[in-house]
């Protein structure tokens, strides 16, 4: 039996960005390179394209020489299918010896000139938004390791930027840590994962317990929540992520000022203490001792005074330590992780 | 825009029973001519088998002479494919204008022979587990009509026969009544609904909103349910089904004697008790006036006056009326559903 595997990028990587001029469309490119600069041998832009990411700029033939093993495209495309003007560019990394990685909407795999190339070159074309096959029901079994996984009063408040930030602080600490990627985003930063979203039904859980497998007793797999158990349109995804992570802590991310769900306006959001609620009731099922450590909020509607004196009203009324990871940082959550 | 559809079966039916011999594997067929005996002209077996449904034996010349519009595979196939003994049969049955509907394993789709023949005749290969396309996410809108799911502290203890029966003793009684289906062999029975544990994960709830559309004010849509809460392996289903269903009240199947949850030992089945509440508190979201009005129990574990101390007991712990559908009906949950 072959092993139960998520998707998987190899490093290091060339960050294509086409054409792109907005840096607001080339946000999965800037999150690679700013979560993952280690992995990145530079930037590539077509003519006319002047988004830079940072990185040092190259082509396909440079950036093969220095052994980059993925092309990953670090842009949305508007329409959703590959331009035809990329088209050359991506049948040279090919036959350079690279994969090309992608997470847009008309998928690498359903271009019939790439598919050729890519077969010829023996490459692969990586879709992150196409589960992995053979997916099993999830089990509910310990796995071995710790687990954080953040949720949300909603959707879009930041859940994988939480869990990026708590994953990066414990590693710089020297301690055994992994981000687990669920959506395309962060897939292609940490450059592995499982598009929970995509995932049929039945196999949810399942695709979280692959993607936080046994590890060591003192290793943290910090998994990047998805959707909102109050959420009208994907608490089902939310509920199979919270069964199959079986999290020994989480962390509720929202966003100060938010009152609706947003794009759902017949909904309010729900309080920090009924997100605590329902997540520690159902979490129980597959881990007893499940609790939540803290609260992440995105305060960006709020000068950093008022920010400041709302974040400390929530942990007088939780009692639990509250950050803002884009303004203040998460060691007060790392601490406690450090602590328990 | 085209309208948002279900898996939709014409009728009346030939049910196709192969050279099948034990009933156990023909509970499909079996099913469907309990249920919708009106819709099922006659059943017809292959040379060597001797199932008997008790419906009238016909061949797929006579089926179509009384204007049989779907040949339905009532029995399930060992190993999953479509044996070549039954490919001259069905491609005469696509020929003399009927569609075919089957939950087989291996896709009617998938089969070469049969998708020509298909194609050559303007019939339809319908695979129940196959759901429709351009499933939307769901909005949590408040609909029209009032709604039922059955729920479960387990898989395969009663959610369907009770929906079913429900739908039953309502219609019998001159009230307005659908069974909704929401798993392959409830399709298959009622020739319409949604195979909900074969839907992407995003698409769960808006799968289950158009599974029960906008309806007269007192009509009731019976939803079978699929999965359970508390279920280490299909709980997403379960709660997509709820928060998509957004019911007024809801029925909870167990059976008497089960400890565990089937199939998954290390885990108890939940109380009655801890089924209603969490269904309330998550049913709450899109319905707030969500109310239990009764427990359904399969007791085929004990005789009959042990089932019934059992139950009366149920019903004093719960103050609800408790029912087994198929020993003692359901009459006390339809009574309820009148008075409100």
């Amino acid at each position: 039996m072959s092993e139960l595997k998520t998707i998987q990028l190899k490093a290091p990587y060339l960050i294509f960005l086409g054409e792109e001029t907005s840096p607001t469309y080339a946000k999965t490119g800037a999150g690679i390179a700013h979560w993952r600069k280690e992995d990145c041998l530079g930037q590539m832009n077509l003519e006319g394209g002047s988004v830079d990411i940072g990185l040092p700029k190259m082509n396909i033939a440079e950036a093969s020489d220095q052994g980059a093993k993925t092309l990953v495209i670090g842009t949305s495309v508007v329409g959703g299918a590959i331009p035809d003007s990329w088209l050359p560019v991506l049948i040279e990394a090919l036959e350079a010896g690279m994969d090309i990685a992608a997470g847009v909407h008309t998928k690498l795999n359903d271009n019939e000139a790439l598919v050729e190339a890519a077969k010829n070159a023996g490459q692969k074309l990586i879709d992150v938004r196409t589960p992995p096959k053979n997916i099993p029901v999830g089990n509910g079994k310990k796995r071995t390791g710790k687990r954080l996984l953040t949720v949300g009063t909603d959707c879009a408040l930041g859940k994988k930027y939480t869990a990026l930030a708590i994953d990066k602080d414990l590693n710089s600490r020297g301690l055994k840590s992994t981000f687990r990627a669920t959506g395309q985003t962060g897939i292609l930063i940490s450059g592995s994962g499982m598009p929970i979203d995509a995932v049929v039904a039945d196999f949810l859980s399942g695709a979280a317990e692959v993607l936080s497998p046994d590890n060591d007793p003192d290793h943290w797999d910090i998994i990047e929540g998805q959707g909102a158990l109050h959420h009208p349109g994907y608490a089902a995804v939310s509920m199979g992520l919270l069964m199959g992570s079986q999290p020994d802590v989480f962390v509720v991310c929202t966003e100060l000022g938010r009152e609706k769900v947003s794009g759902w306006p017949e909904f309010d959001l729900p309080s920090i203490g009924e997100v605590i609620q329902r997540t520690t009731d159902i979490g129980k099922r597959t881990n007893k001792d499940i609790r939540c450590i803290g609260i992440s909020v995105n305060s960006s509607k709020f000068s950093e005074p008022e920010a400041l004196e709302k974040m400390q009203e929530i942990e007088k009324e939780y009692g639990l330590p509250v950050v803002d990871p884009i303004r203040f940082g998460v060691e007060k959550l790392t601490e406690v992780i450090i602590g328990s």
